[in-house]
């Protein structure tokens, strides 16, 4: 058993490369014992500094770096922290919370950190800007296209954060700003901002980020959002009603900063109509609900507020509530014996008591409402609170329970009738972040997504199949949206690759083909290509270039190939073999395979001996546009569309890349007959093995800064 | 040569199914004569019947449609109004402009429906909904998986237009949020909204959308915005000024109703350092700032206002453009001998030239100041003002030049020295919708490119390749971003396919691989399969379900078919054929060609004899996992993925669908050797048969309420 800290925290700010610490300032208590913890302020910070500075120091170090350099940092930076976990379990014990509510903020935190790292390797380029969609035809001649790119905002990303999760809401938001091309500055809620402290003041001392990339202000932002400009972001988690405030700031209205709001909502979850008492499906509903209650005390944006079930099961679910909130053990997180912590403080306590007061006008308490034996903490000074279920009978016409929200161990339950009045229910809390469909039943299943999509940003579909595996109700996933329409804030965080979108600019690029394969490093077609009498698979990764092209001999096509071909694939499809079928076929005679062209086309452009080019393990966008007959003479050019840098892996060893090329068959009338991209693994050269492919400047200046 | 109209309009609002008009109302003059043309007036509209009417009638309407039915609906809208586009073009000329300023209007305007209606059906499937990305795999086990799905916003799409587009600044609104499920209600400006209410009402005379899906407020939006609701969006076109304005009001702010703004800018054009005078580039690049200073006379929120020229060729520039706008005929618009027509109004004017004033602080008038001929129109009373051209010799310290816009046909030309300082310069606009760079040298543009995209929503690269094909400047276009960041207002529209997605939600399906199967209609591996003992290619596109699924009979690989099957293609690359090389090559012996590997597992799946499946037309997703040796014993499953609904096409006989089918090759060990998408093309069942594969029921509802 760990036991409290006594020593008072005196968390600082760190901002333009320095730590900013002052003597007084506001006195946290811990929510366990009331014992004095830390004291906060950012007196003395100056706000404009810090967004220049990291508009002018930390933004250009990280875009110099390329998108896997990025990568690469965020995953070492995640080692190291793991390194440091147990110091971060210390500190959120004062905050209130167990151990298990810290495992989802530390380890969910520094766990955030390494998908964010390796979806970026593996879903974006080795470049400082993301190609999107594809290439737009603009003229009918092929003279004028276009495509999108993204590049990183110039900008720095600030993060105003809630108390709950003090560690993954930092990382969470500065995983897809890093790899997004954006510093951050980071302004924790002033409960739990010691916790947050921790973290920055190892990830400074790594060395492993730019210096400038994470700038941290502890206690009020003072006059933050007056200096930010247009090419920063303010990313927001908290309550809606701070965000109105802040999103209507002159500053921020005047200058067009994108506010993004990720606020708590009022999550429903639906037990599905079908589902009886006996049903695996009865007792993952009630864990799920008790679970999402009683974690981090209730204290979850994502928490289950609004448990809907069938009405003739209400009885059934209280009573299976009941039990299952009775083993709840509450009292000192530090011990082991103990399940729930305190809420973050008296304040925050006395807040959920006002909403349960005034939730009480249309539903009553059916669980909880006296207090229950307390496993250490202080009754007085501790902010402790039982875990209460109420009971809204006519949902349809309350408003309360479909707006006001306890941010602590409550939830309403409501009956529905229909699974259309369950989805109106769900959706009367005009938007949320998360809610969850309890059921085995795909039809029950479709017919409430379909009719819950519009108003969540992800919906849980719980059953027998996916129970040990599911993440729950509660858990963002860095690979999913994590957001919510209306009253869930209208923004958007994490959702994978998008979420590092969101710290990029999209610009549309027209230009001539060849002029637009320069600036996208990706070869288009009908732009000029390269050749220069060596054939490109004889060239090592780092000597082919974007647009290198190999035009091949010819090759008629005769019914000896296509007898020969059917005989060994197997494949006799009537297309091929069978003249009768297949002149009353769509193509009217005997046409080729389609992977006869194919591997004849590999048959003309391969080089036979040993060489870089060590195989095609992959192939992409094949359509095959005119058929192919006895007698027509095909031929097929070879070009390099993109090379893809990639690193060493753990077992590999020869250093390789890969090459995607474009190759089109034609036939004697130069009419096209297959297009296709090729994806083949290319040796390095010897001379050119590097592991880090592009040096890492900016990392080497924040050594020696911390140095 | 056409006469303007003498006649009064009484332009009206459509709302909740009924034509509003008002007797009394705001005089609006025409700014070629400065005779009355119109009385507009909102008075007596219900604002907020109007919102419920479009989410309870046009919306649900919209959202019975599939995607493709409402892209079908937009294509025969379009075709419609291109039929009646000379009654528009008789309107224009009463708002001051040419016939040639109307065509980027009109057919622009009804363009935009043609390209989102054939976008939508090209890249969307034929459903409700939208998947997109991949699926995730959220678990080792494969029992937790998620995919995210967008669906329609179940409210309206309220979009406030700027007088300078009447027809095209509605329809190219109309048409992403028509085809995302919404309704819209338009709100002109009042300065034109009488040619808007012309096409509006023929749109609704046609009945081609479903009543409900087109409203109009002509006049005063009186309260239109406290109506609005967390479903809704609002679409803003106009004045940065107006735009902030309107994002804070209360009830936008309170129900975090998203706000997409695209706001004029002070948007850049460069001319290359590498340029000279004889250069086709330097001519390209007058001629474009002369048409995008004079057309539409210069009220185009994409116009460039801040021509950017190397130091040393400041003097050829103005002295090109004064002899390119020398030619610039000024006067009434209907006459065939005029270039360019009057501002929209004499309130308009009188804003230009305070701005012209206050430029003069900095920048001084090189062209224009004075007064030329006037062919038609009325001196005292029109609008007319000359293009006028300043010169500000030190940008990068001026600060009116880059903030303050004269919305007509005003520049203000300024030298720079270095590629970087021109990025500077065009970055200092605090983001534009567009800019363009006129060179012919790649290396300059590339660094022009990555200079400016951060702080622009398009480039354009202009030069003697594409110069013939180039749409312009000033032209967005529906496949590209079209908005920009800060000062151009932070938002997006058209895009594309991203342009109909901001008028969906968003929302992470968390399921089961079945389940989620089921939801997105399109299956997942490890989800269950069906086999019913029928082979799947023996079945018709209507009876092929989901799902439905084939294991092969086994083959072993023997030495003869890879010695069969390079002989055939052609392909004796070492890794297939020469056992010394191949066993110093990365897998260590010889190993079947994977196009082989392609080959057999077709012959293992294919039915031979005539049947419903046509031809395989494409293929994706290829990769191949593990190599496959001599003895090696391989099979097939093949799996119906997804089933892609689509129309006849002129000029086909056949009725077909597109089948994609999920195939994975493995070994005698069950491990996986290759995994792909095929693409089949598929034949109906004849009984099946329709054009329209969803009942228009809408539609035909639009008909009726219209009879």
């Amino acid at each position: 058993m760990t036991t409290l800290s006594t020593e008072i925290l005196r968390p600082a700010s760190y901002v333009y490369g320095t730590w900013h610490a002052n003597a007084d300032g506001q006195t946290l208590l811990d929510p366990v014992y009331g014992r004095p913890v830390a004291v906060i302020s950012s007196e003395g910070v100056d706000f404009a500094q810090a967004l220049q500075y990291g508009r002018e120091v930390g933004g250009p170090a990280i875009r110099r770096m390329t998108m896997h350099a990025r990568a690469r940092a965020l995953r070492a930076l995640a080692t190291y922290l793991m390194e440091r976990k147990e110091s971060y379990y210390t500190l959120n014990l004062l905050t209130g919370a167990t151990r298990r509510d810290g495992w989802v903020d530390i380890e969910g935190g520094i766990g955030t950190l390494f998908s964010y790292a390796s979806m970026a390797r593996r879903e974006l380029p080795d470049e400082r800007f993301v190609p999107e969609g594809k290439v737009e035809q603009l003229g009918k001649g092929g003279t004028f296209v276009a495509r999108h790119i993204l590049v990183p905002r110039e900008g720095v990303s600030v993060q105003i954060n809630a108390y709950n999760f003090p560690v993954w809401g930092m990382l969470e938001k500065l995983a897809p700003a890093f790899l997004g091309g954006m510093p951050s500055l980071v302004k924790p809620a002033p409960q739990t901002a010691y916790l947050t402290e921790r973290v920055v003041r190892d990830i400074i001392a790594s060395g492993l980020l730019p210096e400038g990339s994470l700038q941290l202000v502890t206690g009020d932002p003072g006059s933050l959002l007056d200096h930010v400009q247009e090419q920063d972001i303010v990313g927001f988690t908290g309550s809606a009603a701070t965000a109105q405030k802040l999103r209507v700031h002159p500053n921020i209205v005047g200058r067009n900063v994108p506010f993004n709001t990720e606020a708590d909502s009022l999550n429903a979850s639906v037990l599905g109509l079908t589902v009886r008492p006996e049903d695996p499906e009865f007792a993952l509903f009630v864990k799920e609900v008790a679970r999402e209650m009683t974690g981090k005390a209730g204290q979850k944006c994502t928490a289950i507020r609004r448990p809907l079930v069938p009405r003739h099961m209400v009885e059934a679910v209280v009573a299976a509530l009941r039990q299952e909130l009775s083993k709840v053990t509450l009292g000192d997180p530090a011990r082991d014996d103990v399940r729930m912590g305190a809420l973050v403080s008296m304040d925050q306590r006395e807040r959920v008591r006002e909403t349960l007061q005034a939730l009480q006008k249309e539903a009553r308490i059916v669980i909880g409402g006296q207090e229950r034996e307390l496993l250490g903490g202080d009754r007085e000074k501790g902010a402790f609170l039982d875990p209460t279920l109420l009971l809204c009978d006519s949902p349809l016409t309350a408003t309360g329970p479909h707006e006001l929200e306890a941010f602590g161990p409550v939830a309403t339950l409501m009956p529905y009738d229909t699974l259309e009045e369950a989805a109106l229910l769900a959706r009367m809390g005009r938007g949320s972040l998360v809610a969850s469909i309890v059921t085995h039943d795909r039809t029950e299943a479709t017919e409430l997504v379909m009719g819950m999509a519009s108003a969540h940003g992800r919906l849980l579909i719980l059953n027998r199949v996916n129970a040990k595996e599911s993440t729950g109700h509660g858990s963002p996933l860095p690979q999913l949206k994590h957001g919510g329409p209306g009253r869930a804030g209208s923004g958007e965080e994490m959702a994978g690759i998008a979420g590092i979108k969101h710290h990029m600019n999209k610009v549309a690029v027209q230009a001539d083909p060849t002029m637009l394969a320069t600036i996208t490093r990706e070869y288009v077609p009908g732009g000029e290509v390269r050749e220069d009498g060596v054939h490109p698979f004889r060239k090592s990764f780092d000597e082919i270039q974007v647009g290198d092209s190999l035009l091949t001999h010819r090759r008629t096509v005769t019914e000896a190939d296509i007898v020969n071909f059917a005989n060994v694939s197997g494949d006799h499809f009537y297309a091929h073999v069978d003249e009768i079928g297949a002149r009353e076929g769509i193509f009217g005679r005997r046409v080729a395979h389609g992977y006869f062209l194919l591997s004849a086309a590999a048959g003309q452009f391969v080089s036979a001996a040993p060489g870089p080019v060590l195989a095609n393990y992959g192939l992409e966008n094949l359509r095959f546009v005119e058929p192919v007959g006895i007698g027509d003479t095909i031929r097929t050019r070879l070009t390099c569309k993109r090379r893809i840098r990639k690193d060493l892996r753990p077992g590999e060893t020869r250093a390789t890349g890969v090459v995607e090329w474009h190759a089109q068959i034609t036939n004697q009338n130069d009419a096209l007959v297959a297009t296709y991209d090729i994806l083949t693994l290319v040796e390095r050269a010897r001379d050119a093995f590097d592991p880090q492919p592009e040096p890492l400047t900016p990392l080497g200046e924040a050594s020696s800064a911390e140095a």
